[in-house]
């Protein structure tokens, strides 16, 4: 399954010329999610060239500007264009009255059912599901309620040992299924045979990790532990800590301590401060902490591959 | 007083990639008045390098997203920045409803006054005046309550003709308001001296008249005769007039006509559907029936000049 993250924006609060806000396009599989929305999201959307009629989830962290204000845009251009696919929208509560107050206002009336998922709850959970991949609701500190996500493959089946399956005649395909969810076999004679010596270990599930915004909470450590990538926002750098506690952010240095702890793949980070020119300085103080640490580039394609576990 | 308009963009309501939605910049001495705000006009007027904090009044012609979904965003980046000057919105009815239900869900504290003028009505009237300029309301013709905007400076003084004054000793400084304002002048004797012995016709007038969206709406002539710029939208060309009429868009024959028979000065064209290209097309339409017509520029600058009258 593909598995590839593209960042359309990555600024702060007050929109830049050249940087859009906060929006990442996920694919997974057949799958197009949306994370975040800012303003001019959908010219973002055109420009990576991806198929954007095909996003059919929405994720937003939160209810900031810079995170949701460019929805109302895409779910009107969906409609213009004729969408009669639902079009599924994850978010904190309030996020119906907010986008539904619009469409009445301006008169819009979609072909395609819009669906809310409101997300008030506290804790970690599973919001999205299907056969093949979980998403699961961070929850995270800011001033207004606010949660990342968790993107992750669903657990694979096993693969076939062929050359040890052929061992036994009384094996069949239809036995397969079995044998890939890791079934042992049992002979006709009564022998049993472990299914460690039929199949072989499922590829490694991957995922992805996206938080935003949100001040430095190490008790989300556990829910993105071992995560192959992770964009965590550092809006500061540590020499405004006192800011970045009054503004509900993180540093650029508790941002790599998160990856640090969580043991992730890699870290991207975000959502930089417009004060800062040379983001170069984010990696300056984020990689003494954690080595594998990236800025973002816009529009830049990132895939998810396995992190490479440390011996 | 200069007066100038900046075009933000002009496409009409899916967005591209290269040209932004409806949203101008009107600079009338030191005033600036913001018309029509689409998604992502804030990027806009950080491109037009204009001080855009010091936008005091936004005049949005409906409800339709292209042409107002840039507007929260706005007020957002002026609250993140510090504002604490009023500003004041013209819009119809909804607007402070649309606007307010975004700010209380973002749970944005906006620490300037916004006021609401929501207009209702089907007539042309003043909606704001002061010293120098007034700005009236268009009634157009859309799929929702719509309005053009006409702004233009109000009647100056007489200007004075200093030789001619200076053979009446009577005459001092402190008379020179009254014969600015046109008023005769009686010497100590009873004679009269009629003031157009005294003064020069007053500088010409400038006016600007904004119209979109609407569809061909002759009865708006009279409210912008003469005005020295028109810019009138021309979503369509004549072989998708039956197009036109059902969305309740214009032609660029008819945005043309409008002109013609307002007789106004120079015809910018806008809001052109996404169908089209090579926008010469319009041009081709437009010139025969009126010939001083152009195409805008995505951040044109165009100085608002006295019409050249025809002998």
């Amino acid at each position: 399954m593909s598995f590839k993250l593209t960042i359309l924006g990555y600024n702060s609060a007050v929109p830049k010329r050249d940087v859009a806000p906060t929006a990442q396009l996920l694919e997974m599989g057949s799958r197009l999610f949306l994370i975040d929305c800012g303003e001019g999201t959908q010219v973002q959307l055109r420009k990576s060239k991806v198929r954007f009629s095909k996003i059919n989830h929405v994720f937003i962290s939160h209810l900031h500007g810079d995170h949701v204000f460019g929805l109302i845009g895409l779910i009107s251009t969906f409609q213009l264009l004729g969408r009669e696919t639902p079009l599924h929208i994850f978010g904190p509560k309030g996020i119906q009255d907010f986008i539904m107050n619009q469409l009445r206002h301006t008169e819009s009336h979609c072909l395609f059912e819009l669906y809310f998922t409101e997300l008030s709850h506290k804790t970690s959970e599973i919001i999205y599901e299907d056969d093949k991949v979980e998403v699961l609701n961070i929850p995270l500190d800011h001033r207004i309620y606010a949660n990342g996500y968790l993107f992750r493959e669903r657990p694979k089946l096993r693969k076939l040992n062929i050359e040890a399956i052929r061992k036994f005649s009384e094996i069949e395909i239809c036995d397969y299924e079995n044998l890939r969810r890791g079934k042992d076999f049992q002979l006709e004679n009564g022998q049993v045979i472990p299914n460690s010596e039929l199949t072989f270990e499922p590829p490694k599930t991957l995922s992805y990790a996206f938080c935003s915004d949100t001040r430095y909470k190490p008790d989300i450590v556990p829910i993105i532990k071992k995560v192959d990538l992770l964009y965590h926002e550092s809006t500061f750098l540590s020499n405004l800590q006192e800011m970045a506690d009054r503004t509900a952010h993180s540093t650029a240095r508790e941002a790599a301590m998160i990856a640090r702890d969580a043991e992730v793949g890699q870290l991207i980070l975000g959502h930089f401060s417009n004060r800062y020119e040379d983001l170069s300085v984010f990696l300056d103080e984020a990689k003494p902490v954690f080595e594998n640490t990236i800025l973002p580039e816009q529009l830049g394609v990132y895939e998810i591959q396995p992190k490479e576990e440390t011996v």
